[in-house]
This record gives structure tokens, C-alpha cells and sequence, in this order.
């Protein structure tokens, strides 16, 4: 029987191509398929779903420890998948896949995420995609990420997943022995408190750091972000349709003219 | 009978407080409840949900023909959100009003859009939003997109919506006699193909800029880009919530182990 042929894989994340888990994500993918990595230049975390109009892109090569390991672009992640599909993969990757994030991608945190959102440029350009996220943000170990990324890559090679949806994973930032198990989940509710504090240059006049405390408004083991603090790995199916479809029935009842 | 308080109404855009159509909105609600407005100080178009994490921001006033308008911040259009929660507004406003932005954000745009972004922001903090864009690239015409923002604000603030959903709304760039009316819509499906040129730099070195054609992936009077190019007015309920929930049960069956 002949061998199947190794999946095309294109690895991103929004951390920068310096950043420790593109390292551990793109080494989890070499033992699936051919790895390549098109990655920002510097780290965009927080930049959601933004894209480069005002200025052009530079695509330059990276190296490690002497050795090619990807391409940088001079832009955002979704830049990444952008010009990497148009310009640097010769033809379409099989999955696409960004991460590990340093930090979680939980809860209201989603709408803000670069990883989660090169996954869902991936997923609108008709790619399968998957993003994952390690819950911390100090000590990083992508050791269990690293292993588990790749056991669901291999599953999503075998199942799919639907188009315009991408599988969003956060992984608790403990050793294997301690993880609890595997769990699917939703997007849970959440908010940013105290969202600027207010210092003083030496001139005397202020200026703002955007800063706050996710507060969680769901305390439930279907919530993403809450299932992580137990120690589960949590999975969201995120769509690319950000529709409230369930309102639409009540706004026709406003019988609004034009 | 005692008169009602007039609603306080914080307006936004992405376009910058130079914008035609923060200007336009801003005249609107004028006429409904007392206006702040806080913009980003330069253009922040297909910046999406991005906050600014690593320089801090500025707050200015901005004066137009010699008489205060408003706040410019010197980042995204959801740091112009919360800093206006944090530091400019005495108290919550009562609604949020994003817009008006030259050009549509229907379909797969939703999710690179600033206007978009910003009612989202407001909603995630629990405040009623909306967001208004002008179907247009060129020579717009604020008149009709103003005064139905006003209508529909009205009846917002009458009927309410749902906590964790905006209302984005999207206006033919046509005189009022030529609306045809106004629908309740879904986020259409689309993609934006052949994403970035390349050209050369004087020096003979490539660089790229994000480009593309929108296309339509659905024709149907449901979905809010192709209603808009039939000359209604397209209001689509967006959900902070990105879960697919209709997917929860099958990946549940994948009995994933950690």
C-alpha cells in the first residue's frame, strides 16, 4: 500500500517568529507532516484580527542557530496568512495551524487574540485551521502543548472540522501528570476591569497603559477559561460568523422602514 | 409629566475624528441625547478588535472651526473604548454609536473592521452599541445614513437589545428615494482573493501590499453584503459570543483524551 502523502503544513503565531512556542508548534507539526512557518517579525499580541493597508510588507528569511526555520513578515498574523498564501506557499497548505501562544485565548480574550485570529483568516480562506494557546504568562513549559497539538492535529486530519470554524485550544500550563483531561467548550463571558491606568510623564502631563483584571462572568465547566483553571484542556469550536442568528426573528418584529 | 433624561450617547469610528462620518453620526445623535465623542487621532481602518499593549496612549481634544468636537486618543478604536470608560466619561454612557464608516462592513469584513471592533468593546462592557458604515468608497453621502442612525438609535433605546450583541448596520451610498427598504440580515459569507501584489523597490526588492476582491460566497437578500447591493439597508445582529455551538456535541464525540 503505498504511504499516504505528509500533509503541507503552515505553522503562524502572534508572538513574533521569536517566540518560544512556534518553536515547540512547528516541531510537534515536523513529526506530522512538511512544516512551513510564516510568522510576524515582532510580537503583535492583542492585535485581533488587524491587517497592514497604510504601509507595504517585507517577507525576509529567518534562521536558527544557522539553520532556515521560516519566514518573517513585517505585519500582523493575519498578514502572515495573507501573504504567505499569496506569495510564499507555492500551493494551498492542507492545515494551518498558530501557536503555542504564550497566554491564554479564553473568553472575551478570543476577539482580541492574533493567534486565534490567523486560525480564522485560514478558516475564510477555505483552510483548516486550529490555534493554541498555553495559560500563562510566566514559566512557560510548551512540553505537554507541544504533545497534545499534535495528537489533535492528527485527529482533525482524520475527522475535519466544518468549514469557517476553527478549534481554538488552551492548555493549562502544568505537567502532563497534572492535566485533567480533554474537554469541549464555549467561548465563556468575561470582561476587562480598570482597562487604562494613568501615570504622569516628566513634563507632568498623563498619559494611559492599557491594563485590567479579566473578571469571569461564568463560572461553569462548559466555559472555556474556567475549565482550563481546572486543569483541563479546553476546546472551543470558533465560527468565523459572528451572527446572533437568534435575535434576527425578534429585530423583523420592529418592523423598521426605511 | 416630568421630561425624560436625555441619554448620553458616546460616539466612536475607525476612520479618525477627521472622518466625514463621525461627524454625520455624531450630528445625529445630537438630536437624540448629549454626545461625547472620542476617536483615534489618525485612521485606524482594518485595525479589528487590536489594543494597543506596548507604547502608552495620549488623550487631545480636537477643536473643529474653533469649537470643541471631541477626544482623540492616540491608538485603535477599541483602546478609544475603554479609555473613554476609564478616563474621559464622568459615568457608563447609555449607548454606544460606532461610525459612520466610509465603506461597508458586511460579510467576512465584520471581523476586520475597527467600526465593528468598537461596538463590540462597548457591548462586552455592557453598554448597548451599534455600529453604522456607508456602503462606499467614493463621494458619500452622509444625509440618509444620518438620519436613519437616528431612527434606529430611537428605537434601540425603546426596545433594548440583548446584553453581548451589536447591531451593525450597513447603508447604500444612494439618496433616500432610492432605498429600498430595511432588513433584518445575516453576516454573509465571502473572501477576499488575491490578498497581496508584489512589487519592487528601487533598490529591486520585493515588497507586498494586502489587496484582494471581495467575493460573495452566498446571493441571498438574507445576507448582508449582497441586501446592501440591492439598495437596503442591512442591520445584522453580531454577537461577542464567536462559539459554533452547533458543533459542541460532534467534537464531544471524539472522546479526546488529554
Amino acid at each position: 500500500m503505498e504511504r499516504a502523502k505528509r500533509p503541507h503544513i503552515l505553522v503562524c503565531n502572534d508572538d513574533g517568529i521569536e517566540g518560544e512556542g512556534i518553536h515547540a508548534l512547528a516541531a510537534a507539526m515536523k513529526k506530522i507532516g512538511q512544516v512551513t512557518v510564516v510568522a510576524p517579525a515582532e510580537p503583535h499580541s492583542g492585535m485581533s484580527h488587524a491587517m497592514t493597508l497604510g504601509v507595504p510588507l517585507r517577507i525576509k528569511k529567518f534562521f536558527k542557530n544557522s539553520r532556515f526555520f521560516g519566514y518573517t513578515v513585517s505585519g500582523t498574523p493575519v498578514d502572515c496568512i495573507k501573504v504567505a498564501l499569496s506569495h510564499i506557499l507555492p500551493e494551498k497548505p492542507d492545515l494551518i495551524v498558530s501557536g503555542i501562544n504564550y497566554g491564554s485565548n479564553t473568553a472575551t480574550n478570543t476577539l482580541y487574540s492574533g493567534t486565534v485570529a490567523a486560525a480564522l483568516e485560514g478558516a475564510i480562506q477555505g483552510i483548516t485551521s486550529l490555534a493554541f494557546s498555553l495559560a500563562t504568562y510566566e514559566h512557560a513549559d510548551f512540553t505537554y502543548s507541544g504533545k497534545f497539538a499534535r495528537k489533535l492535529v492528527k485527529k482533525v486530519l482524520l475527522e475535519g472540522i466544518p468549514p469557517d470554524t476553527v478549534l481554538s485550544v488552551n492548555i493549562p500550563n502544568v505537567p502532563e501528570s497534572l492535566i485533567s483531561g480533554a474537554v469541549i467548550t464555549r467561548q465563556g463571558r468575561s470582561r476587562w476591569e480598570e482597562s487604562a491606568i494613568e501615570r504622569n510623564d516628566m513634563y507632568g502631563n498623563p498619559y494611559y497603559w492599557l491594563n485590567g483584571t479579566l473578571r469571569l462572568l461564568d463560572e461553569d465547566m462548559r466555559d472555556d477559561e474556567f475549565a482550563v483553571r481546572q486543569n483541563y484542556v479546553a476546546i472551543t469550536p470558533i465560527s468565523c460568523d459572528m451572527t446572533n442568528h437568534s435575535l434576527i426573528g425578534t429585530l423583523e418584529q420592529w418592523n423598521l422602514q426605511k
